[in-house]
Protein backbone atom coordinates (compact mmCIF):
# COMPACT_ATOMS: atom_id res chain seq x y z
CA UNK A 1 0.00 0.00 0.00
CA UNK A 2 0.71 3.58 -0.65
CA UNK A 3 1.52 6.18 2.02
CA UNK A 4 1.32 10.05 2.32
CA UNK A 5 3.44 11.38 4.98
CA UNK A 6 3.61 15.48 5.95
CA UNK A 7 6.64 16.61 8.04
CA UNK A 8 8.24 19.51 9.67
CA UNK A 9 11.96 20.53 9.78
CA UNK A 10 14.31 23.28 11.12
CA UNK A 11 16.89 22.87 8.17
CA UNK A 12 19.81 24.68 9.67
CA UNK A 13 21.71 21.45 10.44
CA UNK A 14 21.28 19.62 7.28
CA UNK A 15 22.42 19.28 3.97
CA UNK A 16 18.81 20.35 2.18
CA UNK A 17 16.50 17.50 1.42
CA UNK A 18 18.08 15.02 -1.05
CA UNK A 19 19.72 12.47 0.24
CA UNK A 20 23.36 12.08 -0.09
CA UNK A 21 26.16 9.52 0.06
CA UNK A 22 27.64 11.87 3.47
CA UNK A 23 23.74 10.98 5.25
CA UNK A 24 23.06 14.42 6.24
CA UNK A 25 20.17 15.30 4.57
CA UNK A 26 16.16 14.99 5.56
CA UNK A 27 15.48 12.47 3.64
CA UNK A 28 18.41 10.04 5.41
CA UNK A 29 16.77 10.92 8.41
CA UNK A 30 13.62 10.22 6.96
CA UNK A 31 14.03 7.15 5.82
CA UNK A 32 16.62 5.96 8.57
CA UNK A 33 13.65 6.78 10.81
CA UNK A 34 10.98 4.55 8.96
CA UNK A 35 13.61 1.99 8.69
CA UNK A 36 14.09 1.24 11.72
CA UNK A 37 10.02 1.66 12.83
CA UNK A 38 9.38 -0.90 9.60
CA UNK A 39 12.56 -3.47 10.16
CA UNK A 40 12.79 -3.09 6.50
CA UNK A 41 14.19 -0.67 3.85
CA UNK A 42 11.12 2.64 3.28
CA UNK A 43 12.25 4.42 0.17
CA UNK A 44 10.18 7.91 -0.03
CA UNK A 45 9.80 10.46 -2.46
CA UNK A 46 9.45 13.98 -2.05
CA UNK A 47 6.88 16.64 -3.35
CA UNK A 48 9.40 19.39 -3.89
CA UNK A 49 13.58 18.60 -2.27
CA UNK A 50 14.70 22.33 -0.04
CA UNK A 51 18.46 23.19 -0.11
CA UNK A 52 20.97 22.76 2.80
CA UNK A 53 19.60 25.55 5.43
CA UNK A 54 15.85 25.80 4.16
CA UNK A 55 13.02 24.28 6.01
CA UNK A 56 10.00 22.55 5.85
CA UNK A 57 6.72 23.39 7.32
CA UNK A 58 5.05 20.89 5.10
CA UNK A 59 6.58 18.97 3.33
CA UNK A 60 4.83 15.83 1.67
CA UNK A 61 6.17 12.37 0.64
CA UNK A 62 4.93 9.33 -0.46
CA UNK A 63 6.50 5.48 -0.11
CA UNK A 64 4.99 2.08 -0.60
CA UNK A 65 5.20 -1.04 1.89
CA UNK A 66 3.13 -3.83 2.56
CA UNK A 67 3.41 -3.24 6.50
CA UNK A 68 0.13 -2.58 7.63
CA UNK A 69 -0.23 0.01 10.41
CA UNK A 70 -2.43 2.29 12.18
CA UNK A 71 -1.37 5.68 10.61
CA UNK A 72 -0.83 7.10 13.43
CA UNK A 73 1.77 4.55 14.17
CA UNK A 74 3.58 5.57 11.19
CA UNK A 75 4.11 9.01 12.51
CA UNK A 76 4.54 7.80 16.55
CA UNK A 77 7.01 5.49 15.24
CA UNK A 78 9.25 7.84 12.45
CA UNK A 79 8.92 10.99 15.49
CA UNK A 80 10.83 8.16 18.09
CA UNK A 81 13.55 7.80 15.88
CA UNK A 82 13.63 11.56 14.37
CA UNK A 83 16.03 14.18 15.70
CA UNK A 84 14.01 16.40 17.87
CA UNK A 85 14.00 19.33 14.41
CA UNK A 86 12.71 16.68 12.00
CA UNK A 87 8.90 15.56 12.63
CA UNK A 88 6.28 13.05 11.35
CA UNK A 89 2.57 15.74 11.10
CA UNK A 90 0.64 13.05 9.67
CA UNK A 91 0.26 10.07 7.97
CA UNK A 92 -2.36 8.82 5.32
CA UNK A 93 -3.00 5.89 3.23
CA UNK A 94 -3.50 7.14 -0.72
CA UNK A 95 -4.35 5.33 -3.33
CA UNK A 96 -1.06 4.01 -5.86
CA UNK A 97 -2.48 6.79 -8.32
CA UNK A 98 -1.15 9.53 -5.62
CA UNK A 99 2.42 10.73 -6.28
CA UNK A 100 3.94 13.29 -3.89
CA UNK A 101 5.65 15.12 -6.72
CA UNK A 102 3.50 14.07 -10.01
CA UNK A 103 0.29 15.34 -8.25
CA UNK A 104 0.97 18.49 -6.58
CA UNK A 105 -0.54 21.14 -8.42
CA UNK A 106 1.19 23.92 -7.08
CA UNK A 107 3.60 24.66 -4.43
CA UNK A 108 4.17 27.79 -1.48
CA UNK A 109 7.26 29.17 0.30
CA UNK A 110 7.57 31.51 2.75
CA UNK A 111 10.29 34.04 2.94
CA UNK A 112 10.94 35.50 6.46
CA UNK A 113 13.42 39.08 6.58
CA UNK A 114 14.47 40.42 9.36
CA UNK A 115 15.26 44.52 9.13
CA UNK A 116 17.63 45.74 11.19
CA UNK A 117 20.23 47.72 11.70
CA UNK A 118 21.69 44.45 14.25
CA UNK A 119 21.69 40.96 12.82
CA UNK A 120 19.38 38.45 14.05
CA UNK A 121 20.27 36.99 17.18
CA UNK A 122 17.07 34.93 18.63
CA UNK A 123 16.23 33.98 15.55
CA UNK A 124 19.63 32.96 13.71
CA UNK A 125 19.09 30.86 11.22
CA UNK A 126 15.32 31.17 10.74
CA UNK A 127 15.15 34.94 8.89
CA UNK A 128 17.47 36.75 6.76
CA UNK A 129 18.51 39.60 6.86
CA UNK A 130 18.65 43.59 5.54
CA UNK A 131 20.42 46.22 7.39
CA UNK A 132 18.76 49.08 5.04
CA UNK A 133 15.18 49.61 5.54
CA UNK A 134 12.92 48.27 2.40
CA UNK A 135 10.44 49.88 -0.03
CA UNK A 136 6.99 48.43 0.16
CA UNK A 137 5.88 50.34 -2.74
CA UNK A 138 8.78 49.68 -5.01
CA UNK A 139 8.71 45.80 -4.14
CA UNK A 140 5.34 45.50 -4.66
CA UNK A 141 5.61 47.28 -8.31
CA UNK A 142 9.10 44.96 -8.97
CA UNK A 143 7.25 41.56 -8.33
CA UNK A 144 4.46 42.65 -10.29
CA UNK A 145 6.87 41.91 -13.50
CA UNK A 146 7.13 38.06 -12.28
CA UNK A 147 3.78 37.29 -12.08
CA UNK A 148 2.46 34.65 -14.40
CA UNK A 149 3.98 32.33 -16.86
CA UNK A 150 7.77 33.28 -17.62
CA UNK A 151 11.41 31.72 -18.97
CA UNK A 152 12.86 32.19 -15.19
CA UNK A 153 16.07 31.17 -16.27
CA UNK A 154 17.99 34.39 -15.00
CA UNK A 155 16.95 33.59 -11.49
CA UNK A 156 18.19 28.90 -12.08
CA UNK A 157 21.37 27.95 -10.32
CA UNK A 158 23.23 26.47 -13.04
CA UNK A 159 22.71 22.90 -11.26
CA UNK A 160 19.20 22.74 -12.01
CA UNK A 161 17.79 19.69 -12.62
CA UNK A 162 13.74 20.70 -13.96
CA UNK A 163 13.33 19.89 -17.52
CA UNK A 164 11.98 23.29 -18.44
CA UNK A 165 12.68 27.07 -17.19
CA UNK A 166 9.30 28.28 -17.67
CA UNK A 167 7.27 27.97 -14.77
CA UNK A 168 4.02 29.92 -13.51
CA UNK A 169 4.15 32.23 -10.99
CA UNK A 170 0.56 32.63 -9.69
CA UNK A 171 0.99 35.26 -6.27
CA UNK A 172 3.62 37.18 -4.33
CA UNK A 173 2.36 38.61 -1.41
CA UNK A 174 4.50 41.16 0.85
CA UNK A 175 3.62 41.87 4.27
CA UNK A 176 5.45 43.89 7.14
CA UNK A 177 5.16 42.80 11.09
CA UNK A 178 6.02 45.11 13.66
CA UNK A 179 5.37 48.78 14.39
CA UNK A 180 6.91 51.84 12.23
CA UNK A 181 5.84 54.30 14.77
CA UNK A 182 6.17 53.07 17.99
CA UNK A 183 8.32 55.31 20.35
CA UNK A 184 11.63 54.47 20.83
CA UNK A 185 11.05 51.46 17.28
CA UNK A 186 13.98 53.74 15.02
CA UNK A 187 17.14 52.02 16.75
CA UNK A 188 20.06 53.50 14.74
CA UNK A 189 18.33 54.73 12.00
CA UNK A 190 16.37 52.12 10.85
CA UNK A 191 12.83 50.65 12.35
CA UNK A 192 13.10 47.00 13.20
CA UNK A 193 10.82 44.72 11.62
CA UNK A 194 9.98 41.64 10.00
CA UNK A 195 9.05 41.55 6.36
CA UNK A 196 7.57 38.53 5.29
CA UNK A 197 7.32 37.26 0.82
CA UNK A 198 4.85 34.23 0.40
CA UNK A 199 5.20 32.88 -3.43
CA UNK A 200 2.90 30.18 -4.94
CA UNK A 201 3.51 28.81 -8.14
CA UNK A 202 3.30 25.33 -10.55
CA UNK A 203 7.00 24.70 -9.34
CA UNK A 204 9.83 26.43 -8.91
CA UNK A 205 13.72 25.98 -10.51
CA UNK A 206 16.55 25.50 -7.60
CA UNK A 207 17.55 28.66 -6.08
CA UNK A 208 14.78 30.08 -7.66
CA UNK A 209 13.10 31.97 -4.82
CA UNK A 210 16.48 32.95 -3.19
CA UNK A 211 17.53 34.45 -7.03
CA UNK A 212 14.10 36.23 -6.77
CA UNK A 213 14.77 37.41 -3.20
CA UNK A 214 18.30 38.60 -3.99
CA UNK A 215 16.39 41.34 -6.56
CA UNK A 216 13.45 41.89 -4.43
CA UNK A 217 15.96 43.48 -1.92
CA UNK A 218 18.17 45.43 -4.33
CA UNK A 219 14.72 46.75 -5.32
CA UNK A 220 13.71 47.62 -1.68
CA UNK A 221 16.72 49.20 -0.61
CA UNK A 222 16.56 51.11 -3.43
CA UNK A 223 19.89 49.82 -5.04
CA UNK A 224 17.85 49.37 -8.12
CA UNK A 225 14.62 50.56 -9.27
CA UNK A 226 11.20 48.32 -10.11
CA UNK A 227 11.89 48.13 -13.83
CA UNK A 228 15.16 46.50 -13.39
CA UNK A 229 13.26 43.15 -13.09
CA UNK A 230 11.44 42.99 -16.47
CA UNK A 231 15.24 43.54 -17.52
CA UNK A 232 16.74 41.04 -15.52
CA UNK A 233 13.76 38.67 -16.36
CA UNK A 234 14.53 38.82 -20.21
CA UNK A 235 18.18 38.21 -20.33
CA UNK A 236 17.52 35.08 -19.14
CA UNK A 237 21.12 34.44 -17.65
CA UNK A 238 22.00 33.85 -14.03
CA UNK A 239 24.64 36.75 -14.35
CA UNK A 240 21.62 39.59 -15.02
CA UNK A 241 19.79 38.85 -11.66
CA UNK A 242 21.39 39.76 -8.13
CA UNK A 243 23.76 36.88 -5.53
CA UNK A 244 21.77 34.15 -4.17
CA UNK A 245 19.88 35.13 -1.05
CA UNK A 246 20.65 33.31 2.33
CA UNK A 247 18.97 30.42 2.81
CA UNK A 248 17.86 31.19 6.49
CA UNK A 249 14.74 32.88 6.24
CA UNK A 250 13.18 30.43 3.52
CA UNK A 251 10.33 27.98 4.62
CA UNK A 252 8.59 25.91 2.23
CA UNK A 253 5.27 25.59 3.08
CA UNK A 254 4.30 22.97 1.26
CA UNK A 255 2.56 21.39 -1.90
CA UNK A 256 -1.43 21.85 -2.93
CA UNK A 257 -3.37 19.12 -4.30
CA UNK A 258 -6.38 18.50 -5.57
CA UNK A 259 -9.33 18.05 -2.20
CA UNK A 260 -10.96 14.23 -3.35
CA UNK A 261 -6.65 13.23 -1.95
CA UNK A 262 -8.08 14.45 1.43
CA UNK A 263 -4.75 14.72 2.83
CA UNK A 264 -4.38 17.70 5.48
CA UNK A 265 -3.70 21.24 4.30
CA UNK A 266 -1.92 22.41 7.41
CA UNK A 267 0.66 22.23 10.27
CA UNK A 268 0.85 23.92 13.13
CA UNK A 269 4.14 25.52 12.38
CA UNK A 270 2.62 27.66 10.28
CA UNK A 271 1.60 29.48 13.19
CA UNK A 272 4.93 29.86 13.96
CA UNK A 273 6.92 31.66 11.75
CA UNK A 274 8.76 34.58 12.62
CA UNK B 1 30.70 56.66 32.57
CA UNK B 2 27.79 54.00 32.63
CA UNK B 3 26.79 52.64 29.60
CA UNK B 4 23.38 51.16 29.62
CA UNK B 5 22.52 47.76 27.12
CA UNK B 6 20.08 46.09 25.35
CA UNK B 7 20.46 42.10 24.27
CA UNK B 8 18.29 39.54 23.05
CA UNK B 9 19.33 35.78 22.57
CA UNK B 10 18.43 32.40 21.99
CA UNK B 11 19.02 30.49 25.40
CA UNK B 12 19.33 26.99 24.46
CA UNK B 13 22.99 26.77 24.06
CA UNK B 14 23.82 28.17 27.41
CA UNK B 15 23.61 27.75 31.21
CA UNK B 16 21.74 30.57 31.80
CA UNK B 17 22.65 34.33 32.26
CA UNK B 18 24.73 34.47 35.36
CA UNK B 19 28.61 34.03 35.18
CA UNK B 20 30.24 30.60 36.09
CA UNK B 21 33.14 28.98 36.29
CA UNK B 22 32.51 27.29 33.33
CA UNK B 23 31.48 30.33 31.09
CA UNK B 24 29.31 29.14 29.22
CA UNK B 25 26.99 31.67 30.12
CA UNK B 26 25.52 34.49 27.81
CA UNK B 27 26.57 36.98 30.44
CA UNK B 28 30.45 35.64 30.19
CA UNK B 29 29.57 35.82 26.67
CA UNK B 30 28.61 39.47 26.55
CA UNK B 31 31.62 40.24 28.84
CA UNK B 32 34.06 38.51 26.63
CA UNK B 33 32.80 40.56 23.66
CA UNK B 34 32.87 43.84 25.03
CA UNK B 35 36.06 43.43 26.87
CA UNK B 36 37.73 42.89 23.12
CA UNK B 37 35.72 45.76 21.81
CA UNK B 38 36.96 47.96 25.06
CA UNK B 39 39.97 45.93 25.20
CA UNK B 40 39.91 46.03 29.17
CA UNK B 41 37.42 44.06 31.69
CA UNK B 42 33.98 44.59 31.67
CA UNK B 43 31.24 43.82 34.31
CA UNK B 44 27.91 43.93 33.55
CA UNK B 45 24.46 43.59 35.79
CA UNK B 46 21.51 42.79 34.24
CA UNK B 47 17.65 43.46 34.98
CA UNK B 48 16.77 39.53 35.12
CA UNK B 49 18.97 36.66 34.74
CA UNK B 50 17.23 33.94 32.80
CA UNK B 51 17.72 30.05 33.55
CA UNK B 52 19.44 27.93 31.15
CA UNK B 53 17.44 27.47 27.88
CA UNK B 54 15.69 30.63 28.35
CA UNK B 55 15.82 32.96 25.61
CA UNK B 56 16.13 36.91 26.20
CA UNK B 57 14.44 39.23 23.80
CA UNK B 58 15.33 42.17 25.76
CA UNK B 59 17.83 41.96 28.18
CA UNK B 60 19.11 45.00 29.53
CA UNK B 61 22.38 45.48 31.52
CA UNK B 62 24.42 48.19 32.64
CA UNK B 63 28.16 48.76 33.30
CA UNK B 64 31.25 51.58 33.60
CA UNK B 65 33.76 52.42 31.82
CA UNK B 66 36.50 55.19 30.99
CA UNK B 67 36.18 54.59 27.26
CA UNK B 68 34.42 57.00 25.36
CA UNK B 69 33.04 55.72 22.09
CA UNK B 70 29.72 56.43 19.76
CA UNK B 71 26.68 54.76 21.33
CA UNK B 72 26.01 52.41 18.26
CA UNK B 73 30.16 51.31 18.45
CA UNK B 74 29.20 49.24 21.51
CA UNK B 75 26.61 47.49 19.83
CA UNK B 76 29.06 47.14 16.05
CA UNK B 77 32.40 46.36 18.32
CA UNK B 78 30.55 43.67 20.92
CA UNK B 79 28.26 42.35 17.86
CA UNK B 80 31.60 41.69 16.03
CA UNK B 81 33.01 39.21 19.12
CA UNK B 82 29.59 37.95 20.06
CA UNK B 83 27.99 33.94 18.59
CA UNK B 84 25.09 34.08 16.61
CA UNK B 85 22.81 33.65 18.81
CA UNK B 86 23.13 36.65 20.91
CA UNK B 87 23.14 40.52 20.03
CA UNK B 88 23.26 43.68 21.04
CA UNK B 89 20.30 45.69 20.04
CA UNK B 90 21.08 49.14 21.17
CA UNK B 91 23.62 50.96 23.73
CA UNK B 92 23.25 54.84 25.79
CA UNK B 93 25.02 56.42 27.86
CA UNK B 94 22.72 56.85 31.34
CA UNK B 95 22.84 58.91 34.49
CA UNK B 96 24.94 57.07 37.26
CA UNK B 97 21.80 56.92 39.03
CA UNK B 98 20.64 54.44 37.08
CA UNK B 99 21.14 50.81 38.06
CA UNK B 100 19.86 48.00 35.46
CA UNK B 101 17.95 46.08 38.28
CA UNK B 102 17.13 48.44 40.76
CA UNK B 103 15.59 51.35 38.33
CA UNK B 104 13.42 48.67 37.00
CA UNK B 105 9.78 49.33 38.05
CA UNK B 106 8.50 45.70 36.54
CA UNK B 107 9.44 43.33 34.08
CA UNK B 108 8.15 41.31 31.50
CA UNK B 109 7.65 37.37 30.46
CA UNK B 110 5.70 35.83 27.22
CA UNK B 111 5.90 31.78 27.55
CA UNK B 112 4.78 30.14 23.99
CA UNK B 113 3.42 26.75 23.51
CA UNK B 114 2.69 24.64 21.11
CA UNK B 115 -0.79 22.34 21.48
CA UNK B 116 0.23 19.63 18.33
CA UNK B 117 -0.47 15.51 19.38
CA UNK B 118 3.15 15.77 17.75
CA UNK B 119 6.45 17.27 19.76
CA UNK B 120 8.07 20.36 18.11
CA UNK B 121 10.33 20.07 14.78
CA UNK B 122 10.84 23.35 13.25
CA UNK B 123 10.49 25.18 16.95
CA UNK B 124 12.43 22.83 18.87
CA UNK B 125 14.35 24.84 21.46
CA UNK B 126 11.62 27.78 21.42
CA UNK B 127 8.20 26.53 22.69
CA UNK B 128 7.27 24.33 25.33
CA UNK B 129 4.52 21.62 23.99
CA UNK B 130 1.49 20.14 25.28
CA UNK B 131 -0.27 17.37 23.32
CA UNK B 132 -3.68 17.36 25.14
CA UNK B 133 -5.80 20.13 24.25
CA UNK B 134 -5.89 23.20 26.32
CA UNK B 135 -9.50 24.79 27.72
CA UNK B 136 -9.08 28.51 27.59
CA UNK B 137 -12.03 29.24 29.74
CA UNK B 138 -10.67 27.21 32.67
CA UNK B 139 -6.75 28.44 32.69
CA UNK B 140 -8.01 32.53 32.74
CA UNK B 141 -10.32 31.51 35.37
CA UNK B 142 -6.97 29.47 37.57
CA UNK B 143 -4.51 32.59 36.98
CA UNK B 144 -7.38 35.48 38.13
CA UNK B 145 -5.98 33.41 41.86
CA UNK B 146 -2.72 35.08 41.49
CA UNK B 147 -3.20 38.48 40.36
CA UNK B 148 -1.94 41.07 42.90
CA UNK B 149 0.52 40.73 45.58
CA UNK B 150 0.76 36.78 47.14
CA UNK B 151 3.61 34.99 48.95
CA UNK B 152 4.91 33.36 45.94
CA UNK B 153 6.84 30.76 47.77
CA UNK B 154 4.60 27.22 46.08
CA UNK B 155 6.24 28.58 42.84
CA UNK B 156 9.76 29.12 43.82
CA UNK B 157 12.71 26.79 43.32
CA UNK B 158 14.51 25.79 45.93
CA UNK B 159 18.20 27.59 45.55
CA UNK B 160 16.07 30.96 45.00
CA UNK B 161 17.76 33.93 46.35
CA UNK B 162 15.22 36.81 46.39
CA UNK B 163 15.03 38.47 49.99
CA UNK B 164 11.44 38.19 50.09
CA UNK B 165 8.87 35.79 48.47
CA UNK B 166 6.03 38.18 48.17
CA UNK B 167 5.86 39.64 44.54
CA UNK B 168 2.98 41.43 42.72
CA UNK B 169 1.69 39.87 39.69
CA UNK B 170 -0.16 42.71 37.67
CA UNK B 171 -0.96 41.00 34.21
CA UNK B 172 -1.38 37.80 32.73
CA UNK B 173 -2.87 37.31 29.57
CA UNK B 174 -3.58 34.30 27.72
CA UNK B 175 -3.97 34.23 23.77
CA UNK B 176 -4.37 31.49 20.93
CA UNK B 177 -2.58 31.59 17.60
CA UNK B 178 -3.96 29.22 14.56
CA UNK B 179 -7.25 28.61 13.01
CA UNK B 180 -9.47 25.98 15.02
CA UNK B 181 -12.31 24.88 12.85
CA UNK B 182 -10.13 24.83 9.18
CA UNK B 183 -10.30 21.76 7.56
CA UNK B 184 -7.91 19.03 8.05
CA UNK B 185 -6.88 21.42 11.39
CA UNK B 186 -7.21 18.38 13.35
CA UNK B 187 -4.54 16.15 13.21
CA UNK B 188 -4.64 12.81 15.05
CA UNK B 189 -7.71 14.37 17.07
CA UNK B 190 -5.99 17.49 18.04
CA UNK B 191 -6.31 21.43 16.53
CA UNK B 192 -2.63 22.07 16.59
CA UNK B 193 -1.84 25.87 17.31
CA UNK B 194 0.23 27.99 19.88
CA UNK B 195 -0.88 29.15 23.33
CA UNK B 196 0.82 32.42 24.09
CA UNK B 197 1.01 33.56 28.30
CA UNK B 198 1.85 37.05 29.11
CA UNK B 199 3.16 37.91 32.50
CA UNK B 200 4.08 41.07 34.34
CA UNK B 201 5.22 41.85 37.54
CA UNK B 202 7.23 43.58 39.94
CA UNK B 203 9.95 40.93 40.32
CA UNK B 204 9.77 37.17 39.75
CA UNK B 205 11.40 34.09 41.65
CA UNK B 206 13.80 31.64 40.75
CA UNK B 207 11.63 29.09 38.07
CA UNK B 208 8.40 31.07 39.57
CA UNK B 209 6.78 31.22 35.63
CA UNK B 210 7.59 27.50 34.46
CA UNK B 211 6.14 26.50 37.80
CA UNK B 212 3.08 28.75 37.30
CA UNK B 213 3.11 27.48 33.47
CA UNK B 214 2.79 23.86 35.34
CA UNK B 215 -0.25 24.58 37.31
CA UNK B 216 -2.01 26.73 34.09
CA UNK B 217 -1.33 23.71 32.04
CA UNK B 218 -2.49 20.76 34.75
CA UNK B 219 -5.63 23.07 34.99
CA UNK B 220 -6.10 23.81 31.04
CA UNK B 221 -5.71 20.02 30.07
CA UNK B 222 -8.46 19.35 33.25
CA UNK B 223 -6.61 17.64 35.50
CA UNK B 224 -6.88 20.27 38.02
CA UNK B 225 -9.78 22.48 38.29
CA UNK B 226 -9.43 26.11 38.37
CA UNK B 227 -9.88 26.65 42.11
CA UNK B 228 -6.95 24.48 42.42
CA UNK B 229 -4.59 27.93 41.79
CA UNK B 230 -6.20 29.12 45.46
CA UNK B 231 -4.81 25.65 47.25
CA UNK B 232 -1.28 25.72 45.68
CA UNK B 233 -0.73 29.65 46.05
CA UNK B 234 -2.10 28.92 49.99
CA UNK B 235 0.20 26.07 50.79
CA UNK B 236 3.24 28.33 50.70
CA UNK B 237 5.19 25.31 49.56
CA UNK B 238 6.61 24.08 46.42
CA UNK B 239 5.45 20.48 46.75
CA UNK B 240 1.88 22.09 46.14
CA UNK B 241 2.11 23.12 42.54
CA UNK B 242 3.15 21.24 39.77
CA UNK B 243 6.31 19.97 38.59
CA UNK B 244 8.70 22.71 36.83
CA UNK B 245 7.70 23.22 33.32
CA UNK B 246 10.36 23.38 30.48
CA UNK B 247 12.55 26.37 29.77
CA UNK B 248 12.14 25.94 26.31
CA UNK B 249 9.28 28.38 25.73
CA UNK B 250 10.32 31.25 27.89
CA UNK B 251 11.45 34.45 26.75
CA UNK B 252 12.40 37.46 28.78
CA UNK B 253 10.35 40.20 27.47
CA UNK B 254 12.54 42.60 29.30
CA UNK B 255 12.10 45.06 32.41
CA UNK B 256 10.06 48.56 32.49
CA UNK B 257 11.87 51.64 33.15
CA UNK B 258 10.54 55.27 34.00
CA UNK B 259 10.41 56.63 30.76
CA UNK B 260 12.42 59.73 32.10
CA UNK B 261 15.09 57.03 31.44
CA UNK B 262 14.52 57.57 27.55
CA UNK B 263 15.74 53.87 26.85
CA UNK B 264 14.24 52.15 23.79
CA UNK B 265 11.07 49.78 24.72
CA UNK B 266 11.13 46.83 22.13
CA UNK B 267 13.39 45.16 19.82
CA UNK B 268 12.34 43.83 16.48
CA UNK B 269 12.80 39.92 18.04
CA UNK B 270 9.12 40.79 19.31
CA UNK B 271 7.91 40.29 16.57
CA UNK B 272 9.47 37.45 15.74
CA UNK B 273 7.85 34.85 18.36
CA UNK B 274 6.54 31.98 17.54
Amino acid sequence: MRIALGLSYHGQAYSGWQSQPGGNTVQDRLEAALARFATRPVHTLCAGRTDAGVHGLMQVVHFDTELDRAPFSWVRGANTFLPPDIAVQWAQPVPDAFHARASATGRRYAYVLLQSSVRPSVEAGRVGWTFRPLDEAAMLAGVQHLLGEHDFSSFRAAGCQARTPVKTLRRIAISRRGPAHEPGAALHGVVPCHWRFDFEGDAFLHHMIRNIMGCIVAIGQGVRPPEWMVEVLAARSRSAAAPTFAPDGLYFLGPQYDPHWGLPTRTAAYDGLP
